[in-house]
């Protein structure tokens, strides 16, 4: 067994030690052996780290940063969300895997992140594009105590934490699309994907995945969204750190999470609407099979779109795909 | 691996046979050899069929038939549900191993059955005894298109198709407590857990759980619930077939799910009217923690459960647990 508590040591060690840090002062700092001392160094190269070792001098971290569990935990300033954190390279779906540890009794706020998704999910069993390398995509289990009914607010509560931690990073500002599509100038620059786990009384669990494209160029995407798609750095003109930008994902899922258990649907809500970018808007709504057309009116209090067709009739819709109308 | 078609074909040929059927013809109508005819005549007296063997004319079916998968399955009228049936001796619990298959695909209709279980679940987390030898564990996996708000009403569903199956072996009537348990003369009977895997929007899939108290004597039951708990058999005063009883469950399910399916809550709540018996009684319900105590004014188009206070106000209540008031 690895021991990443000892691994996230040993590079906290060699960060605080700036030039070359010994083998016997890691080798008493961890309580070990100096062989197996070498042994974490090993690994976390292979965890992506770039480690100089001198036989004379010692070890030194050297070149950039990898993302990794170790660099998203040490930069973490959450409570609770994260702070169980688990991180592969490579996992097929990370909601399939949250929703597979939150059935067997997964503690709330673990975290289950991945460098590459090979059969990423997205809304409604659609597929979300997860090349390794570029991108965030996590899951969080959540254990909120509401009834099934209720559960659609933590979507809105993703949506608000994920338009918040990308506008730091991101001169655009976010914009939402109904219900939760995160639009960087007007192209899809992250997704959301809540499932659940519930008896019709109450919610035993939420899996919320969060996508992010960060570092992804256009030449990336495949064809069929290269005309729809963004990522932040396509916005920004430069690489993005992943590891800055995860963390203050999971630092603002966190608090509007506890905001939303503390006061409910309406501060959620409202904060949503500050990011809402259809108000007023043409739009078009695909739901449950039928296409309706008009003006978007925002959203009601129970979190249903409003459109006002071109008869008058308004329309509410509580679930469905919108598009802005095509000139 | 067990080939349980070939299994379930040898003692349709043996029921069919009367008296002696012998090795060849068994091998030939299988187009097996008579050393695998011979494994699974072994395979089927574990699973509990008493087979007398002779040398000189073959295989007989004696004694009493057991309760397993393949003698549920003989019985089955159903269109999809049970047509995949996995029967276990013994499993922790139905609906999570249900769960777990539905997560990963299984088709609409699935059913698991155990002959006991170690960890058997009952609502909000609490614990359904269930030794084995004497009743009925089941879940069906079902897979509607409905969003999860509308799945309570599938408790219904389970609760109706299990009081009529019930009572065709039931000198007493069964009556339903809201919102899903099944009595007999004041006890419970058999009690429900729906869990479900859902996106906010849509139902990934439904477990429904269903535990029958069947053959359970009065002293089998642990000390907690003796007073409170009854099985068909305390008031038939006769011992209950099992597989025709499961089988009726079954049968009854789909009858009831085909109806909701086509013809939405309407008639399956009318249809639970006529087995609800609480209307115009005292009754104390505890709902989050807080107890409201009334008249019982049945329940609302929605499930929801009246109740009038003595000061004449109506509460609505949409979850807890009701009993009927202590005098």
């Amino acid at each position: 067994m690895r021991d990443k508590g000892q691994e996230a040591e040993i590079i906290r060690l060699l960060k605080a030690g700036a030039g070359h840090v010994s083998g016997q002062k890691l080798s008493r700092a961890l309580g070990v052996t100096r062989t197996a001392v070498w042994k974490h160094i090993e690994a976390l190269r292979k965890s992506g780290y770039t480690i100089e070792a001198s036989p004379s001098k010692g070890y030194r971290l050297k070149g950039p940063l990898p993302f990794n569990g170790i660099e998203v935990s040490s930069l973490l300033e959450t409570g609770f969300v994260g702070r169980e954190l688990r991180f592969h390279n490579e996992v097929g779906s990370t909601n399939a895997e949250a929703f597979e540890l939150a059935r067997n009794g997964a503690v709330e706020g673990t975290v289950i992140m991945a460098e590459g998704q090979t059969n990423g999910k997205g809304r409604l069993g659609r597929r979300w594009e997860s090349p390794a390398g570029h991108n965030i995509y996590l899951s969080i289990i959540l254990r909120p105590p509401i009834p099934p009914e209720e559960a659609h607010w933590l979507t809105f509560v993703a949506a608000v934490a994920a338009a918040e931690a990308i506008s730091e990073f991101c001169p655009a500002r976010p914009v939402l699309k109904w219900p939760n599509d995160i639009l960087i100038n007007g192209r899809k620059a992250a997704g959301i994907l809540l499932e659940m786990g519930s008896e019709p009384e109450r919610v035993h669990f939420v899996v919320m995945g969060i996508g992010v494209n960060v570092n992804m160029t256009r030449p990336m995407f495949p064809e069929y969204i290269r005309n729809t798609a963004t990522s932040v750095r396509e916005t920004k003109g430069a690489e993005v750190d992943r590891r800055t930008l995860a963390g203050r994902l999971l630092s603002s899922v966190e608090l509007w999470y506890k905001v939303y258990l503390a006061e409910g649907s309406v501060p959620i809500l409202s904060e949503w609407k500050r990011y809402f970018g259809f108000e007023g808007k043409e739009i078009r709504v695909v739901s449950f099979g039928n296409t309706v057309k008009g003006v978007c009116l925002g959203v009601d209090d129970t979190g249903a779109l409003l459109i006002r067709e071109p008869g008058g009739a308004v329309k509410k819709i509580v679930a469905g795909d919108m598009e802005a109308a095509s000139k």
